[in-house]
């Protein structure tokens, strides 16, 4: 295969590439395989926070401050669709009308589609794709529920969850398994009543996290994106974060074991579509039955068919 | 195996059972299988929504009402513990001091550990334990974060989604995959400012549902949870909800696709456990190091840890 108009940031070819290796076929194993000696050279960032706390806002706004530092910016902007519909929801958002037309940004919408997980191999997929066509920076929004904010740290370089005054309590933060994943926050909306409170709260919680010398100690950065304050800040803060990983010789490291879950996921992925395709999904419906008539548990049937996908693979 | 004391209800047989199931083990899937002849009287109950909407204290007060029926009463509490931790943060929540000690009534944390998924095949194992031990409805609740609500609508019956004026506009809770999963909505603390703006946005989105003549169309039931408000609202629409299912005959329609989605899941756990062990975690890390100094594909190293699993389990 040829990746010489991928190489060369051809916007035609990237957006092809990409929903090529989103079918996850064989051609997108072909690709992803072809294209990753070149991988590496973009920086990863995941933005993620609960709904609401506008992180499209603080996606757009850095991103134009990396445009006026002549920095090529890719954009994931993952949208959980129900497994119920299917349907892409926010498919066709209107987004971004002030830098979804400029030349060095890249915006793909990904949805997640199902709950069987493979999203942070998705996102992976894709900034793979993105890295080698020349984005110095990839982001990787989610829109903020719970899976997916821990998928797109598996996916990034620093993760950034932002939080408002009004998410609640930094307890409701450490429910929602925020506290591990992130390398700093950032309390959008700071101009709100509460913001103070919120940050105390939040330093405290922050204090009981596991440390050792290599732990970047997250800061909070206070932010009115809406008005464009702080971002700045968020910048100087992801940089700093990537000095200190490559100061403490964990950049590569970090890589590494992100890498290891990669590939558990995609062993998964791959074993996944041996198991489960029209033929095996008739065959269980068919004993399906047995489960309601005659009683039978579905964990006798899981084994039926852990035979049967062992007689398939030889 | 002998399970006359779980059937009998023995409080310390059903803690120990539901221990061992959750295991995974051997031992846990000959339980499971040796139960599933009882399994089904149960009537299952998904209470979930967004983090601070009230969930704990709604699942509460519906205990307690149900308790006055003379119903026994199980309680799974799912707590999202960390990937990165381990440890079940919530694990000994202080709740439910009123309940808690009700010889009716039975309640088991349950953490959900780790980003691999298999909530809702833990959460199904344990209702079906707490279902042969003569428990007429068992409650499943969530602390609300995204994936494990679709878990959870995956092993009940009935879903209720709570939600809070605050809880943003519809848009919001479109964006949480909320909606689909929803049998029907609490807006709950429906005392405070917004509720009845809340409600009617909730009102307009659930017109663009998809449904035809055998959907339940979701209400919206208003509570003030914390004041014991509208609680015997939210049971008589889980009964008419259900009443719906039998009447349509899609209650056991509606369980038997629930079931499917569950035998894919125990399959799929059993080949992570065949996959996954010490031995091949050693060997992945060996092969890793490829990744990094001979810029190997991930994908191409997961080729050969497919081709090792074949015949590790010939």
């Amino acid at each position: 295969m040829n990746f010489e108009n991928l190489f060369n940031n051809d916007r035609r070819t990237l957006a092809r590439t990409i929903s090529k290796v989103e079918k996850g076929d064989q051609e997108s194993v072909d690709i992803l395989k072809g294209i990753y000696s070149k991988v590496g050279s973009a920086y990863r960032v995941g933005i993620t926070g609960p709904p609401g706390a506008g992180k499209s806002t603080i996606t757009n706004q850095l991103t134009k401050i990396l445009l006026e530092q002549n920095k090529k910016v890719g954009i994931i902007a993952v949208d959980p669709t129900s497994p119920y519909t299917g349907g892409a929801l926010l498919g066709d958002r209107v987004r971004m009308n002030d830098i979804g037309n400029n030349p060095h940004v890249f915006i793909r919408s990904m949805a997640t589609r199902g709950s069987l997980g493979g999203l942070s191999k998705k996102a992976n997929d894709v900034a793979d794709v993105m890295d080698v066509s020349g984005y110095d920076f990839i982001l990787l929004e989610t829109v903020g529920v719970g899976q997916s904010e821990l998928d797109i740290a598996q996916a990034a370089d620093t993760t950034i969850v932002v939080l408002v005054p009004e998410s609640g309590d930094a307890v409701q933060a450490m429910k929602a398994g925020l506290m591990e994943i992130a390398n700093f926050f950032v309390m959008n909306k700071s101009d709100r009543p509460g913001s103070a409170r919120a940050i105390s709260a939040l330093k405290t919680i922050l204090t009981l996290r596991y440390h050792d010398e290599n732990t970047y100690m997250p800061k909070i950065v206070s932010a009115v994106a809406s008005e464009n304050k702080g971002i700045d800040e968020i910048l100087k803060t992801i940089l700093e974060h990537k000095e200190h990983l490559i100061d403490k010789k964990i950049f590569l490291l970090e890589r590494f074991k992100r890498t290891k879950v990669r590939i558990k996921e995609i062993v998964e992925d791959k074993i996944r579509k041996e198991l489960w395709n029209s033929e095996s999904d008739n065959s269980l419906i068919l004993s399906l039955n047995k489960v309601i008539t005659e009683n039978i548990s579905p964990y006798k049937l899981a084994d039926d068919i852990f035979e049967q996908f062992k007689l398939k693979i030889l």
